[in-house]
């Protein structure tokens, strides 16, 4: 059979061909009454919602490579990203759009495995893909996406600049897994760590995160003082946190939870994974530490687990935003660093 | 100075810089609770309003060359384009999210400029930029944006797909200035054309058109049957119409609007320009022919010209989706097409 490419069929006809690989559920539900195919989606909101808006955009060779991920994998990771935005705000997702920058020689049955791994992640979380564009971009393929979603709780969601002196500061998970899997995905296919038993599972934390939204609707409803998500890495997003704020915060880094398989396959690098190494999309959150017990039962009704990392405390201009006991338990200042692509 | 790019300020410092420059009403309205800085943007809703959603991209080399478009009128045309996909719904525009695909090579004050262009164009809408995603991008600039809008007629709006035999097909303005400004822009800066007194005008409405909002919604106010705003042209945006709803359509070439400027300029192409040319921004809708003076008069007080084109007949499968009395009165077969870019 011939491979057909997007430049075959044009724009028109990859839209039908997306349409269809899609779960009816995440095409149509009952609060759209206009997606795909027109130019604009139309959306019927419920009373007493607080609508939240997020994009996040995934470029070739920037934040995806085509060797690297197989495009399910993409297609999954495009969208867990935007529900992951929603999930740090305690919402819940709604209805996507989607545009994609094609160079035009993409096989048209690699679209539509992306979409299969898009529409199968919509379709878990109860998210409508409402529609689109489709545009050429000549030398980098890019999935940009904007997810709606809401909360229902009087309007109120999880800031970031809320976290008061005296919290206690958590982590839902483990952190560096993901960090872990693109570390492997870089070595040798002969490399001894490429082929342990674990490798798969960091490399999947990588290509496939699962987006915490029902974990933040529990934040949200124990009343969390402050969360995101974590795609920068710890050192990089809780610096957000603590600035936004006006607290800082101290670390105890023996606390900081992470997967023996990634201390058995990188024992050197491990800790820098884990707190500087992104894209693990785990929550972030600071709580009064009376929250605590109450939350981590909820939590562990959904199995997730929740780490207590550190504290704030309050801070005065000049002084460091974090400091930590480190492995080896001294006291550090820690320099903050988000990751920045420029 | 020194000439600062986004690679030296980074995608933090950027976003600063960026919001900055906006006006204080393109940044934050009554309705917001969280914008541009945050991961979300909030958007509390008003009763009985229905949501319109639709998102449109710009890529550099595709539909826009920096050689052609200064940065202002750049990020005017970044928005105006998804406003008329509003427009053509008959909604309101409210809330959009930007999302930059940059070099890093970009200078900051040029993108500043294009921030100032999209910022006055949203302000004379009472839309609130909220926030969006700056991504690097390595070979090709690019914006999209995501606009969501409403209506709150009884959640009615504009579809596409609703035009009945016996409608009057009509479009706002004039049609072929933007194909015309697009033509005088790939010529010679000597050619005498692109010094013509009326040059500048047609350029404007290439680089920077004006989305019919208020008209839109006085098409949802005058129950129009269908419509669509132009953006493939009218040989490829007419047909979307006509296949959705079921009818077929007989034009009257004549009757189709074109600015005189066009007709002098381009002797040659000025019809192929106002029928396949795109990106006019113009509305096109069909109406119950009662409507007509009515609406007329409405458009006019908002200094919105309309113009009957031609009308809707009942059609067949195998039948032409498009007929026409030519410029020189001989009844024709018009094949539809729209632009594709791949």
């Amino acid at each position: 059979m011939m491979r057909q490419t997007v430049r075959d069929i044009g724009e028109f006809g990859l839209i039908r061909e997306l349409r269809s690989v899609l779960p009816e559920k995440a095409v149509w539900n009952e609060r759209l009454r206009a997606g795909i195919g027109d130019d604009t989606a139309v959306f019927i909101p419920v009373v007493d919602e607080s609508l939240l808006v997020t994009t996040d955009a995934l470029v070739e060779g920037i934040h995806f490579r085509l060797d690297w991920t197989d495009w399910r994998s993409l297609g999954h990771k495009a969208l867990a990203v935007n529900l992951s935005d929603i999930a740090a705000m305690g919402g819940t997702p709604k209805l996507a759009t989607v545009t994609l920058g094609l160079k035009g020689s993409e096989a048209v049955d690699d679209l539509r495995k992306l979409y299969r791994g898009m529409g199968a992640l919509a379709a878990k979380h109860g998210v409508v893909i409402a529609g689109g564009d489709i545009v050429r971009s000549p030398e980098t393929m890019s999935i940009d996406i904007t997810l709606i979603g809401n909360t229902r709780l009087h309007g109120r969601w999880l800031p970031r600049t809320t976290a008061k002196p005296g919290d206690l500061i958590c982590v839902t998970g483990t952190l560096g897994a993901s960090a872990a899997g693109l570390q492997l995905l870089t070595l040798h296919r002969d490399d001894p760590r490429r082929n342990a038993k674990t490798a798969d599972h960091l490399i999947a934390a990588h290509l496939r995160p699962e987006p915490r939204v029902a974990a933040g609707r529990l934040l949200l409803q124990h009343q969390a003082h402050a969360a995101m998500d974590l795609s920068d890495g710890l050192f990089g997003d809780l610096p957000k946190i603590l600035a936004g704020s006006g607290v800082a915060a101290h670390l105890d880094a023996p606390k900081i939870p992470v997967a023996a398989a990634v201390r058995a396959l990188f024992p050197e690098e491990w800790f820098d994974f884990a707190t500087r190494g992104g894209e693990d999309y785990e929550l972030l959150f600071t709580i009064a530490p009376a929250t605590e017990p109450g939350l981590r039962e909820e939590l562990a009704r959904i199995d997730v687990t929740m780490t207590v990392i550190g504290e704030t405390v309050s801070w005065q201009p000049g002084e460091p935003l974090m400091t930590m006991t480190d492995l080896a338990g001294r006291e550090v200042e820690v320099p903050s660093g988000a990751f920045d692509h420029f």
